[in-house]
């Protein structure tokens, strides 16, 4: 493939192997060893937010913020969203209502929330940034503060996202992020936490370690969510160079919409408030659902692959719900959405080509329809 | 510490380095890449088994296994183990039964299971080889034949036993094992299981990547539990050296039974059948409660650092039982057991020494009681 929809960096082999030798000199592999701590600094500083803590995967963070928050009520999430937001619950066994998503940003809908159940402080608001594009996190506040329930925000797709002068992850009772090797900034293996509260951070702390406190006793229902000193270590070598990563990826982002804004390709809106959209991806929103399958098909044949990210509604998976759900703006866009080739070797003449070559096959498409 | 409780062997540095450049080139960092393809393959010749899955974590491969089974009725487990093989179930909101052990090997006791629960096809038997002994696993072979309930072993002590002329991680519906840095064989953080059925194994093989099938459809409820190619290739470099690394640890056993065996210490009964247990931890059994915490804070004043390895039983945890329970022979060994300290730094002269202080300390102990 020419273009493949994505290819991770190479990782900074020369500090990566001082971190390696290093590792091994001490002989501390794991269990909240000094590269995790100091991987937790340095980001608490870049990001400016407070009560971080670095876990084995974005699922699982996802798993221990729900836990660490105590709520058990009802979960509201979107339908929207890659299939973790939603699986990282039903793996505990527990039930989720999905309510509709804003047709303009594509992110769940405050105002659609409690059309769903009649919010409490024991339920849970799990809404995304889509695309690294920010929710209407004021509305949810709004409805945090009504009616007393939790948000945790999946932020997985938003590390480098700002809303409101301040990076994205502050926000919520808790906020999640993956760091797998697809993310911008990555561990290869990993995730984190923002709690909005010590309290809570201190509870998950012990739960990612079998539930045991400070004194070795186990006062928690844990399991091992713990990051590694090599995954750590690739953390430390990527936050390095983040600012650089990000402004390139800010740049291809002006590309493709410099090339593509003069045609009629659509893409989702951003939230207002934002300062920066986290440059992850590159979303289409085409016509239909088949206009959608022919440009991903015609484009690969032309060694450009794209991503159908995400095909399908969460809620229409058999094992997801149990009752026929309406969603009308969520149904609006299913199977609509393709995303561009997005990683950094991609020059400005290759994202010129990749354009030229969507257009060209929308036209075709267009034309025949 | 002059002997700490353990020390984790330093890694081969050289042959990380290669694996690490190899891997960066590739820029294959995670997603079942081609180390843990190497990793499985390895490891399945090794051992003499099928159907081996890798996984991140032992508490997640415990999870895994268990949905992977398919059963939702009671868990039936032992009351003496790491916690880790009872919250890997309350994690995913489950109750716990909790049966009594053998007296002799300290492992869940085939006999008193029925007596907790009337078994069905629908429950579950998760019973543990402690210290590397296997359990009485023909007599829950019988079981499972009688009431054609599941069972699995958590066999995280037990990388290299043989019983019955084979690898214990082949027996049971599934075996479970953890791969952390503290553990013989390690990834630094990881885990396994062996599938008895094939097609078990290849539902788990989604589970741990979302649910999804080999065309991206998702058709199983999952989560990420992928091990990343960093820490496949720990364990590949492990494996270059496991014979002598085991041959290394089983005289390190004898020598520590030798030196104590003239004086009045008791330790676990090794398991009828055994060809080997895992050479991984040092037990002790002592008089009473009193005695044990006694000898484990003599031995920390003179450096020698030990480990109540259990402290405390599960079921008495304030999170794990719903319910009294009545575990006479749990009860008889509870916060009775010391481990001593066991890692290959340790030659035979430490050992001695340590005996010696073991021998000294209860000599005294013991004569002021």
């Amino acid at each position: 493939m020419k273009h493949p929809y994505y290819r991770p960096s190479a990782l900074n082999q020369a500090k990566l192997i001082q971190y390696l030798e290093d590792i091994n000199e001490r002989r501390y592999f794991t269990n909240n060893g000094p590269l995790v701590g100091e991987l937790k600094e340095r980001l608490e500083a870049y990001l400016g937010v407070k009560n971080l803590l670095l876990v084995s995967s974005g699922t699982v963070a996802l798993q221990v913020a729900y836990k660490a928050l105590g709520v058990s009520g009802n979960i509201i999430t979107t339908p929207l969203s890659f299939v973790a937001t939603a699986s990282a619950y039903k793996w505990l066994n527990k039930e989720l209502c999905f309510s509709d998503i804003d047709l303009e940003t594509l992110n769940l809908d405050p105002a659609h929330v409690t059309d769903v159940v009649a919010l409490n402080a024991n339920d849970l608001v799990v809404a995304t940034h889509l695309y690294g594009n920010p929710c209407d996190i004021d509305s949810f506040k709004r409805l945090s503060l009504r009616f007393k329930n939790k948000t945790i925000y999946d932020a997985s797709h938003a590390f480098a996202t700002r809303y409101g002068g301040k990076c994205v992850l502050s926000e919520g009772d808790a906020s999640v992020i993956s760091f797998h090797a697809t993310k911008l900034f990555h561990t290869i293996e990993g995730g984190g936490i923002v709690f909005a509260s010590h309290e809570d951070y201190q509870r998950a702390e012990k739960m990612i370690n079998f539930g045991f406190d400070h004194q070795g006793q186990v006062i928690e229902i844990g399991i091992n969510a713990k990051m590694s000193e090599f995954h750590a270590a690739v953390g430390l070598t990527m936050l390095d160079d983040i600012e650089s990563m990000i402004d390139q990826r800010c740049e291809m982002v002006e590309h493709y919409l410099t090339c593509l804004a003069p045609y009629d390709v659509e893409f989702p809106k951003r939230q207002e408030g934002t300062d920066r959209c986290s440059p992850s991806y590159m979303p289409l929103i085409l016509n239909s659902v088949k206009e959608r399958d022919c440009l991903h098909k015609m484009l690969f044949e032309e060694g450009i692959e794209t991503r159908k990210y995400f095909e399908g509604l969460i809620n229409n998976l058999a094992a997801y719900s149990n009752q026929p759900l309406c969603l009308p703006n969520a149904e609006v866009v299913e199977n609509r959405l393709l995303c561009l080739p997005f990683y950094v070797d991609l020059d400005s003449a290759d994202i010129s080509y990749i354009c030229e070559r969507v257009v060209a096959a929308l036209d075709e498409i267009r034309s025949k329809a």
